[in-house]
Order: structure tokens, then sequence, then C-alpha cells
């Protein structure tokens, strides 16, 4: 069963969906008729079941009788922010999609040294309503409560101004000198919010990684393996998930 | 510095390259000259600077000054092992690539049920093929000692035959019942091999997991968010490669 953010707070058992996409979604791609049941999750991030009973065609609206489910949150216990440098409008689409797949809460690009690729500032908003567009289907298919905020940063040096409980970098020069647990040292201590940032294909520059060190980002190896730029923030939130999620108990 | 796999053992330290494929992307697309050094893994699995001596244009032969390297294997610990159910080309593709960047010892494909793709008899060698090259070329980017063997089974239950150390099965119905912990209580046995099967997008038929399950496959969570096929495999490769890789000390 499928599952549709809504915009608006659902307050009562009766609710309009008037989002034309949703709507459009609904009653032309998938055909639900009336006495259909899908999911909804309203901006309160709470998740109800919603039975149609009534198609308004003229004015793309569909009247549901709504019922609150009382099922845990699928939002991961910590908030997991990933931080990648630009690359190739595939990679990007790439990255966002499987982020949220993967439970991030803030997906963040940056302009790097070794960056192949730089967006222009009047694509800036087009590129970005694209990617949330994204993040959206892919949070409604994985069933989450919350759309991931995609961000877009000019400089690595504006990243700086996130400070959460624990900011790492991923480098793979730490995987060549024998470093295999500073991450694992790090989720240890529970931190209520992490931010990875990652390099382009070519890597940080050294004076990149120097201005992260100095302002309180911990450099963290991923593994003795050469990952792509896009693999590298999926094995992060995948060992988020498992530490958080599958290892609690 | 990038990585070529050779086809002959490395016996002494001059050494000929002369697989065509390799010959050219050396010398017609990296443009390499005499002088130029790259490394190089035989099939003992040992790791080698080679130092261009002499190119042979006309043999399509180089010939090649080398050094073993005492650097520690980028294998996994545990032998990690990825089945997953037949999609579409690129998703068949994208699973390949990826679970060889994150150290898959061997990639296995298969029918089921609810597959959307069937291969042809008459084209699985092909395919095969196309599929072996995208692991090659994505474990030398990698830097991986090894090449992950790309295997297709006609049937679910031709997987039943390939019984290892710990036997899983990712079910998504697992994570609703609030089962969070198999997979990180199988991993703390530390099993010498792992084998995880990936059900389509529509998942496994309900006798497919219970003839899995009655052959030894355990179902096991991979956290609360729906993940598409091609997402899980990705999943359960990190998770092992930080339980063993950056969590031993």
């Amino acid at each position: 069963m499928e599952q549709y953010f809504v915009n608006n707070e659902i307050i009562d058992s009766n609710f309009k969906i008037n989002d034309s996409e949703t709507f459009k979604h609904i009653v032309k791609v998938l055909r639900h008729q009336i006495g259909d049941v899908i999911y909804l999750v309203d901006p309160t991030k709470n998740l109800f079941t919603a039975k149609i009973a009534q198609i308004d065609l003229d004015n793309k609206e569909l009247s549901v009788e709504v019922d609150k489910l009382d099922i845990p949150s699928t939002e991961m216990p910590v908030s997991a922010i990933v931080a990648c440098s630009l690359s190739k409008k595939d990679k990007v689409e790439w990255i966002t999609q499987k982020s949220t797949e993967l439970g991030a809460s803030k997906i963040i690009f940056f302009a790097s040294k070794y960056s192949i690729m730089h967006w222009k500032n009047n694509v800036v908003e087009k590129k970005l309503a694209r990617l949330q567009e994204i993040a959206k289907n892919a949070a409604q298919q994985s069933k989450r409560r919350i759309i991931p905020e995609v961000i877009y940063l000019n400089k690595l040096s504006d990243l700086l101004k996130y400070q959460v409980s624990a900011n790492l970098v991923a480098y793979e020069e730490s995987a060549k000198v024998g470093e295999i647990s500073l991450l694992a040292q790090t989720l240890q201590k529970k931190p209520e919010s992490v931010l990875c940032a990652f390099g382009p294909e070519g890597g940080f520059a050294p004076d990149e990684i120097e201005m992260l060190n100095q302002n309180g980002f911990l450099s963290v190896g991923l593994g003795p393996r050469i990952m792509r730029a896009e693999t590298a923030p999926t094995y992060f939130l995948s060992v988020l998930s498992y530490k958080y999620e599958l290892t609690v108990k």
C-alpha cells in the first residue's frame, strides 16, 4: 500500500487531498477508486490510513476518511546528514534517492576544488527543486515520515556552519595509514546528530581537509577499498542504521 | 595510480602484459609512457608496482619491471556473497558494480516468482560476460585483490546448493514484526562466510521464503525503511565491512 505526504495537518477523520500532483498519481496513474485505502503522512509526521470517499475530478480533490495509525516511526533515532561534493547529474540524483531510502535527514551538495561540476547561480533553484522531488518520491516509497531537505552550498567553507554532535569527513588517506576505528568510536558515543562530508572522485584537496579538520570535522576511514564518490554516503548511512536500528537490543 | 589484474602469475622482476584490452587501456586510453608506474595484481592475489620498460605496439605487449608490495590486502576478512533476484539491466549492472566496490566475493543473480525479468537461456552467457567485465573494472578501480565471480541461477531452488557458514534472506516482513537484531546476532558469531538473498521489488512469494527458511536461510530485517531491491545488498555489504573491518580493534 503506497504512502503520500500531505501538506496540511490532519486534524479530524475527514480530510481533503488537494495537491494536484498527488491527485494525479492516485487517480490517473494508479487508478484508485472509491473505497481504496492508502497511507498518508502529515506535517506532524503522523501516519494515517485514508479510505477514498469521493473523487472530485473537476477540482482535482480527493475526500478521504482517515484513521491514525499508532505504529513506530521509520525515522532513524539519530539525525544523519550527508554532505557530498557535486558530481554529474545522474550521480547527484542517485545520491539523493539512495540517501533518502537509507534514512538521511538532510542531503547537502557543495562545490569543492576537485569537483567536476559547478552549478551556476541561475540553475540552483531548478536543480534543487528536481532533487527535492526525487527525495519526496523516495521518502514515500521507503515509507518515511519526513522528506529530507536537499541543500546546495556554493563553497565548501559554508559547510562549516553546519556544526552538529559529530562532524566527520570521509578520507581515504585515513584508511591507508591504517585508521580503522574512529568511525566506530564516534558512533559508540551515541551522538544525537552526525554529519559526514564526502569528497569528489578526485578527493578533497589537502587544504580542504585541513580546513575541515581545524573546524571540528574528524577524518574517518570507511574501509580499505576505494569507493566511488556516490557509494561512500550509502556506506555511511547503512552503518548508522545498523548501529542504531539493528543492534540496540 | 591505477591497478590492473593480470592473467599470469608474476614470478620474477620482468613481466609481460599481453592482454589486449589491458594494453589498450594503458597505452591508448591513459597514454602511459615508458617509465610510468602502475599497479598489477596477479592470480595469487599479490600486489606489485610495475614500471613500464618497453611498449611493443605491433604485438600489443608491455614489458614491465615489477616489485612486490607488502601492503595489507583490501579483501574483507569474511567471504560475503550477495544473491539478488533478477531486475532490469541497469539495476543488475549497478548491483554488480556496487557490490564489487563494497567487497562481495561472489554475486549471484536468480529468477524468482515476482522477478520482472527472466533471462532466456541463449542470452545468459553474453549477459554474464558483460557483468563479469563490470566486476573486473570495479575491482580494479576499488583496488581489490580478486574479481568477484558473477553467477546466474535459472531458479531460486538452485540457491539452496550454496550453503555457507551463515545463510540469510532479507525479508521486510521481519522488520514489520519488530525483528531488529538477528543480523547483528549472526554477525556477532563471526561466520567465515555469509550469503544473503534479496528478493525483487515485489518481494519473495511466501512459499519461496518458506523454502529458504526450511533450508537454513534465516530471515533478517534490514531496518524499518523499505529499500529498493538494488539498495538492500549495498546496505548488507556496508554493514559487513563496518563490523569486520572498522570495529575489530
